[in-house]
This record gives C-alpha cells, sequence and structure tokens, in this order.
C-alpha cells in the first residue's frame, strides 16, 4: 500500500447512531470519493490475494470494492444480494449480523467444483455475514481461498467467529479497529 | 474491446416476468462471472471516457461496473443510494423507473463545483434513473461529462427522455437492444 495507515484512517468518519441507536457506524464514502485513497485499498485487496476464479462481493458496499479486486486480478465477479434481487434459481442462507438478521442469496450456477474464490467485503463485524457468504460459495463446491476486509471491528468477535464455523480460512483486514 | 458485439450478448440471458409480470429481465450475471467479458466490459467503458474526478455508481448493480471504471480511471467513487442507505446528510430525488418509482440519494458533500463526474449503470431503460443520478450531481455543482452504460433498451425510449432533460450530456451503451 503506498498510503500510511493514518491516511487511510482520516477518511472513515465515524457517523453515531447509524442505522440503529447505540451503533457508531464507520463511514467509508470520503475513502471511496479519493481516488488515492480509492486506488490504494484496492491494490491492498488485490496484493493479499493469490490467483482466483472468481471474487465474490455482498451487497451492496461490498460491490463497490469486490468487482475493482475482480477487474484487477482478472477473475470473475459473483454478486452475494439481498432476497429477490437475483433473477435466476438461487441458494439462499440466513445469517445474524451487528443489528438483526438478513438472508442472503447467491445464483446456483455460480460455482462450479473447484473454483478458488476470494470473498471481498467493506466490514468485518460479527462475521455472520461473511460466513453466509462462504456457505453459499461452498455449497456447490466451490473453496474459499480467503476472506479479505477493509475494516475490522475488531471488539465484534467476528475473526473468532469465523475460525469456528471455518477453521484455517484466511482472513486478512487492511484496517482493524 | 477485445471482445465481439455477439460474444458479449452471448453471456446476458433473458430472464421472463422479473422482476414484475410482463418484464423480460436482461441478466447480466453469466457476464460478470467471466473473467473475459468482465473485464472487455470495464475497458470499453473506460475507453468511452474522457479524464474525470468522479464516477457515480447507482445502488446496486451500477456499483459492480462503475466502482472497477472509477479504479482504471483513478477517479473517486460516489454511490448513488434507495433511501436510508447514507449515513450522512444527503440529498435526494425522486423518479420513474420501468417498474414503479423510487428514491434515491447522494451525500452533501459527495461534489464539488466544477467536478467532472462520470456516472455508469448497468442498463439504460427508461432513462429515469440516470436523469435522477444528473440531478445529484448538479445539485452541487458537479459537472456530468457522461452517462456509460453497458446495456441499452432502446424501446423505451431513455435516451431521448434524457436528451430532453439533459440536453447534450453524452450517453454511450456498449450493447444496444
Amino acid at each position: 500500500m503506498t498510503l500510511s495507515d493514518g491516511e487511510l484512517r482520516a477518511r472513515i468518519v465515524d457517523v453515531p447512531d447509524f442505522p440503529t441507536a447505540g451503533v457508531v457506524f464507520k463511514d467509508i464514502s470520503p475513502l471511496l470519493a479519493d481516488p488515492a485513497t480509492f486506488v490504494a485499498v484496492v491494490d491492498a485487496l488485490v496484493e493479499q490475494s493469490g490467483p482466483v476464479d472468481k471474487v465474490v462481493g455482498i451487497e451492496a458496499r461490498g460491490f463497490i470494492l469486490a468487482a475493482p479486486v475482480a477487474y484487477h486480478l482478472g477473475a470473475g465477479f459473483v454478486p452475494v444480494r439481498k432476497p429477490g434481487k437475483l433473477p435466476g434459481p438461487t441458494h439462499e442462507t440466513s445469517y445474524e449480523l451487528e443489528y438483526g438478521s438478513n438472508v442472503l442469496q447467491v445464483h446456483r450456477d455460480a460455482f462450479a467444483p473447484g473454483d478458488r474464490v476470494l470473498v471481498v467485503d467493506d466490514v468485518l463485524a460479527t462475521g455472520g455475514t461473511a460466513a453466509a457468504a462462504v456457505r453459499l460459495v461452498e455449497h456447490d463446491g466451490g473453496e474459499v481461498v480467503g476472506l479479505s476486509v477493509l475494516l475490522e471491528l475488531g471488539f465484534l468477535g467476528g475473526r473468532a467467529a469465523l475460525a469456528k464455523a471455518h477453521p484455517g480460512l484466511p482472513v486478512h483486514a487492511l484496517l482493524p479497529y
């Protein structure tokens, strides 16, 4: 990464009580809007990855980082989406997240056995979303070779939860909090 | 573009009656999942653009193309989102789309006067979504230098509607239908 940890953190803004009371939301909009930090973050996520066949992005903010990572790696992009958004037949799984619960879906034909898959998201919080994405990839035999995120909210224990659910899964975070 | 028009169109699948009865949805998932076509589409969208300061992506599928275009152009990325998703103060505008109506928001501090902005989306249908994005950019003095889309559904008249609402706006579509 050509930018310092501090230069990146300076473009992440705490927003209290969003989306619900008591939650401090880390807004990455200023980082995305600044060309130097946006490019540096994508490049750093790419550098953490070996060769992969597909990159998974999780709706919706996850798309913003996962798609350029896929582009740079020369991999296909597969969206993991909320219910009702994907037009074809899907697999789905439910998960708990920092504030509430949700369901995620992926197209049934998105992965073939042996596909090497990198999951990219903006934030690792409780790990529920990431674990759901891993389950969806593995449903049809895809192999998740890593999870890469911009921010890790360490106090929420996502890394430990993922290690329990998916032992050995490499987890990379650019900016731990 | 290194791939032919036919090679790209072969990876776009018609899904009847999605999201509502009578609508034929063009699913670009197979195109995104194929590395060669995904890279070719992003590169072609980049080639249509001059230098810009920011690239706007429209939630959610628009993010998948707009983010790598921003990355390749070395521009900042600004998301235009559905209500309640952006944590900071926003501008908003309502618009009609192919099936229903909706509201879009952008952060108030996203653009500065004189910013050159490219809007990227997956589909140009009636033009309502694109016109709404243009209004949001212009609200704070940003200058939309072009709209680039993967698919244009010509029979819905979006290009003419945009020409009426925003005379002189360059509109590029890779694959007209």
